[in-house]
C-alpha cells in the first residue's frame, strides 16, 4: 500500500474555476493526510490561491500552463487544441511521466476521456476505455460502469468493463470475489441484445478471474445493490446514472414540498431536523463525486464539472483511495487471471481492437 | 368523445390472481363511470367475484377461456400455446372484433406484446410497436418510450415513437403540440449515436406534425420535465424506468430510517405526518400504473403484474381515458400529418420493416 499518494490536478478544469479546486485540495489534504499536489494551471491565478490556502505550499508544486480548455469543446477539438500545452494535458502527462499517481479534473468529459486515452493508451488488451460510477445503493456503494465512455459494444467490450469494475470493486470495498452483474431488460426473447446474452455466456465460464458471476440484473437492481459490480454499455449507462441523478432531485423536491404544505407539517419537519439533515447528508451527490477512467495505464478521476469545494474534495480523496489502493495493479491481476481463451474463443473475437 | 367504454380485461393475467383483477374493476367503476367490462378467464373462478362485488354484474359479461399464460412464458411460447384459446389472446381479441374499445392485462409483458402484434397488427407504416410509461416529473406527468418492446432501433423507428408519443401526449394532456425530446447522452462526440443524431434530423424538419422538435434531452431532464415526450429505444428506455422506480424506494428507504434513527425524528416525523402521507402518495407506484402499448391497430394497456386492486384500478382507468380521448384516431392524424418525405429521404429507408 502505498502511503504519499501524489495527485495531478488540472486546476482551469471545471465550470468554477480555480478556487474551488485549491480550496477542495485544501479539505482534501486535511481529510486524507499524505498527499502532495501538482497544479497545472496559470501560475498567476495558482499563486495567490496557494498564499490563501497557505498548509498547502509545502506539499503543492505549480506546473504553468497556458492553455485552457472549455467546457464546450468537442474533443478533437480539444485534443487538436490543448495536446501538449493545456492544463488538462499537463495533468494527465504527469501521470504518464511517473510525476504523479493518478490525474483529477472537472473539465469537460468527452476532451478529458480523448486526451487521457491519446496519452496514457489503453492498457493492452482493452479495446476501449469506461468510465465507472462509484454508486450509492441501499446495501453499500456499488460500481456501476460504463457510464459514458463508449456508445455501444460487443460482448468482449462487456467483459472488458466486468474485469475493470471488479478490479475497482477490489480495490474499493477490499472484497476478493466481486458480485458482478450484466444490466438487462427483463424481456429476454429480444432481438439485439445479443452482445448481452453472448458477453452473459462467456462470463459464466470465468472461474477465480478475481470476481463471480451473478448474471442478469435489471434497473432497479442498481439501487438496491443485488450485486457489486453493474456492467453496461456507456449509453444506456449514462442514462440510467443520469435518470437516478433526476429522480433523487425529483423526490427530494416533492418530500420538501409536502412538508412545507402546511403549518403543522413545517414544524414536524423543525423537530425533526435532525432526521432530515442525516438523510439531506445521504441525498448529497458531492459527497460521491467522481467517475473513475478505466482501461487506461494510469488513474484519472473525473469530477463533476459544477460542483463546489466540497464535490472536489471528495473526488480528490476518491483519487487518493485509488492510487493508494494500487488500482492498477489490481486491474492487472484480474487481465491476467482471466481465461483469455474464453474471449478468443467467443464469436465477438472480430471485436473492433484500438 | 365516446362515453360508454367497453374495456376488456384479462382476468387471469399478473401474479395476484383475478380477485384484485375484479376488484380493481370495481374501484374503476366507481371511479370512472360509464364503463362496461368483458372479463376473459375461468367461468367458475369469475362468476363467484361478480356476485361478490354485485354492481359489476349489470355492466360485465364473462367471456370463459380455458388457457392461461404464466407469468415466466417465452413469448414465442406463449403464442404457440394461448392463440386462440387463452384469456389473454381473447382479450385482445374482443378489441380486434370490436366488441371493446382497449385491453388491459397484468400478464407477462412479452407475451403481451407478441399476442398483441400477433393479433391486432402493426399500424400502417409503423415498423415496430412501442410501450409508453406515463412518468411523473416535477412540472407535469409526461410520456416516455419505449419502455421496453424493441431494442435498439434505427431513426425511422426513433421518429415513428415521435409521432405515436406525441399522439398520446395530445390524447392525455390535451396539448396541442407537446415538445418532444430524445435522449441522449452528454458528450456528443461518440460514435454509434447515429441513428439518434439522424432521428434528430428528421425531427427538425417536420413542421406542423402535431408536435414541436426541442431536442435532445439528457436523462435528468425526464423527471425535470423539460419536455412532454421523451423518445428513446426500448433497452434503454427500460432501464431508464427501472433504475428510476429503484431510486425513488431507495430514496423512501433512507427517508424512513432517517426519520426513525432517533425519538425526536420520530415525533417530528410523526407531527408531520400529514405531509408525509401526501409525499408517500405522490411517491405511490400504483397511482401510474400502466404502460401503453402504441403502434397497434388497437389500444393495450399493460399493467404491473405484481400490483394490487388499487394499481390495477390505475390501469383500467387509464384504459378509459385513452380510449374516451380516441388515442387511435390522434395517432391516425399524426401519422398522416408527417411529412413522410423526410423519412423516405433519410439515410435509413432501408429499416426492417415489420
Amino acid at each position: 500500500m502505498k502511503t504519499n499518494i501524489r495527485i495531478s490536478v488540472d486546476a482551469m478544469g471545471g465550470d468554477n474555476g480555480p478556487e474551488i479546486v485549491v480550496h477542495g485540495a485544501f479539505l482534501a489534504f486535511k481529510q486524507c493526510k499524505n498527499v502532495e499536489y501538482l497544479f497545472h494551471g496559470k501560475e498567476e491565478v495558482l499563486k495567490p490561491l496557494l498564499d490563501k490556502y497557505s498548509a498547502l505550499k509545502p506539499i503543492s508544486k505549480i506546473i504553468h500552463c497556458e492553455k485552457i480548455i472549455s467546457m464546450d469543446e468537442k474533443p478533437s477539438q480539444a485534443l487538436r487544441k490543448g495536446r501538449g500545452s493545456s492544463s488538462m494535458w499537463s495533468c494527465l502527462q504527469a501521470v504518464k511521466d511517473g510525476d504523479a499517481d493518478v490525474a483529477v479534473s472537472g473539465g469537460n468529459t468527452g476532451a478529458l476521456m480523448a486526451m487521457a486515452t491519446f496519452c496514457l493508451r489503453p492498457m493492452k488488451g482493452i479495446s476501449r476505455p469506461a468510465i465507472a460510477a462509484i454508486w450509492p445503493s441501499i446495501r453499500a456503494d456499488i460500481v456501476v460502469l460504463d457510464v459514458g465512455a463508449t456508445v455501444g459494444g460487443d460482448a468482449k467490450q462487456l467483459v472488458d468493463f466486468a474485469i475493470l469494475g471488479s478490479a475497482l470493486a477490489r480495490a474499493l470495498f477490499d472484497q476478493d470475489a466481486p458480485k458482478v452483474g450484466l444490466l438487462n431488460v427483463g424481456v429476454e426473447e429480444v432481438k439485439g441484445l445479443e452482445p448481452v446474452k453472448e458477453a452473459s455466456r462467456i462470463l459464466s465460464q470465468a472461474k477465480d478471474a478475481g470476481f463471480s458471476y451473478y448474471g442478469f440484473v435489471e434497473g432497479d437492481d442498481i439501487g438496491k445493490g443485488t450485486v457489486d459490480v453493474v456492467v453496461t454499455e456507456g449509453f444506456t449507462g449514462n442514462i440510467a446514472l443520469k435518470t437516478a441523478e433526476g429522480t433523487a432531485r425529483q423526490v427530494g423536491t416533492y418530500l420538501k414540498n409536502a412538508l412545507q404544505a402546511d403549518f403543522i407539517s413545517k414544524l414536524g419537519a423543525f423537530i425533526a431536523q435532525r432526521g432530515l439533515r442525516a438523510f439531506k447528508a445521504k441525498m448529497d451527490p458531492r459527497a460521491g463525486n467522481g467517475g473513475v477512467f478505466l482501461g487506461l495505464n494510469g488513474i484519472v478521476i473525473k469530477s463533476h464539472g459544477g460542483t463546489d469545494e466540497i464535490g472536489f474534495k471528495s473526488a480528490l480523496c476518491l483519487a487518493h483511495e485509488m492510487a493508494k489502493d494500487e488500482l492498477l495493479e489490481k486491474i492487472g491481476e484480474g487481465m491476467e487471471n482471466f481465461p483469455t481463451s474464453l474471449i478468443q474463443s467467443s464469436k465477438t473475437k472480430d471485436s473492433p481492437s484500438e
